[in-house]
């Protein structure tokens, strides 16, 4: 559920919106391994205007035909400020989806993509550098990895998208397969821009900590490793090891340059007093 | 979508809302004579309110496990008021679906219980009669017809809910169906009620436009008729033939005792200027 004020700006672009808002369910499908197949939508808006109709529908349902999906639902409601509700269904074979509970001790740990990116574009979409283009469209045109996902399938173990936030998601995994973890900050992969920014707080709170990336982490069995560089190769998605998965209470350290542990902030709480 | 404010008042008693907005997917599903299966729900809240959400949560739950139905995804967000989104799922055999386009010349048009309860008790909350609680349960925790849409497999053609009224409700599927109809408005079922009442416009008002019954019409082949009158006394739900189907532009005609047509509002319009 996107909500106007909270998920995007009052008189954000239509055509982008309509893509987003079936982008981020797309890449949720992609986490599991599933074809997207069918989607639903429930529009609430402030009133019928026909010109925003027709640039989300355009932004939602081209994303929606290079999938092969179908829309089968939906409503359309008034509410004080656009609210957009989509449900996507997907297929995956029996056996090989891809769940959040199925990590285990030893398994790498992968991220497809760079992460960051569409913080950086929330918290400084004025910057001038030849990457801030590709954050911008990150944040507005996410690209869900859907043909990953689907290839991923009897590989990756367990796999989450990036949607709140490397650490955040990443802990959801910890927590349901019952394991922890070990990755090093500098090896996550992340634009050029960062550097040139210097700003390292900022940096850490985005590519630990930003959310909108719609990559996809993963892990794979340790002994895989040369299966995964093949894929990222065949598909040219670039595909990093930036840790790997320990037995243990379900916690998530960062280590630095040194292999000195690393604050860091959590996943987002919708509901935290801000 | 189920907007605060808008399809329910703020305050308004979350058990009963919880069944209420599982019950009115149901009752889509229940038109199409499909078995419910799973459902997905998505709330936007102010704040995160435990006492809140767990009665939310037993009214959405007593209504899904009685029919069988899993929760299979949703999303949890904060917005500026409550705001549901429920998608449900069902299954039916090909062949037996109901359509709103499947309406022939000369079917019979059947509904089932009474039209106009929930907007009695929502004009005439405080009216003194022993009808007004099944009204008042109508309005707020509505039972979806969902054995007798299963029942109506391959038996009735077209169907739709009543959900924005009779009038407007059954233009839909004579708009789909190429054809029109005539009903008889001393046929149509209602509570006792509205005979103290002697208000013969609000009347009117309720019966044909009133929202919120989440009963069923339906067209039936003429021939047919002695199998809906046994269906509805092996299930003990009245149902009762208020007119038949006619070949024409897709018009509806309501009328009188004195066989003149009478005028009505027609379907509710989310978007009118009010």
């Amino acid at each position: 559920m996107l909500v106007e004020g909270r998920h995007f700006l009052p008189g954000a672009e239509p055509r982008a919106l309509g893509h987003k808002a079936l982008a981020v369910n797309l890449s949720d499908l992609a986490a599991m391994g599933a074809a997207p197949r069918w989607a639903t939508l429930a529009l609430g808006l402030p009133r019928a205007d026909e010109a925003w109709l027709a640039a989300f529908s355009e932004g939602f349902f081209a994303l929606a035909e290079r999938h092969g999906m179908d829309l089968i639902g939906g409503d359309t409601t008034r509410a004080p400020q656009v609210t957009i509700c989509v449900t996507a269904l997907g297929e995956v074979p029996s056996g090989v989806a891809m769940y959040r509970a199925a990590a285990r001790p030893d398994d790498d740990i992968w991220v497809s993509g760079e992460l960051g990116s569409a913080a950086l574009a929330l918290s400084h979409p004025a910057l001038s550098h030849p990457d801030m283009a590709a954050a911008a469209a990150k944040l507005h045109q996410p690209e869900p990895r859907v043909e990953l996902g689907e290839r991923l399938r009897g590989l990756a173990r367990a796999a989450i998208d990036v949607s709140d936030g490397l650490a955040g998601d990443l802990q959801h995994i910890l927590e349901r397969s019952h394991v922890s973890a070990v990755i090093h900050y500098e090896d996550i992969p992340r634009l050029a821009a960062f550097g040139e920014l210097n700003q390292r707080e900022l940096e850490k709170d985005c590519v630990l900590s930003g959310g909108d990336d719609y990559e996809l982490v993963f892990t794979v069995a340790r002994e895989r490793r040369k299966e995964v560089e093949a894929l990222s190769r065949e598909l040219g998605v670039p595909l990093t090891r930036i840790g790997a998965v320990q037995s243990g209470q379900p916690r998530l350290v960062v280590l630095d340059a040194a292999d000195k542990p690393m604050s860091f902030r959590g996943g987002f709480d919708h509901f935290a007093q801000r």
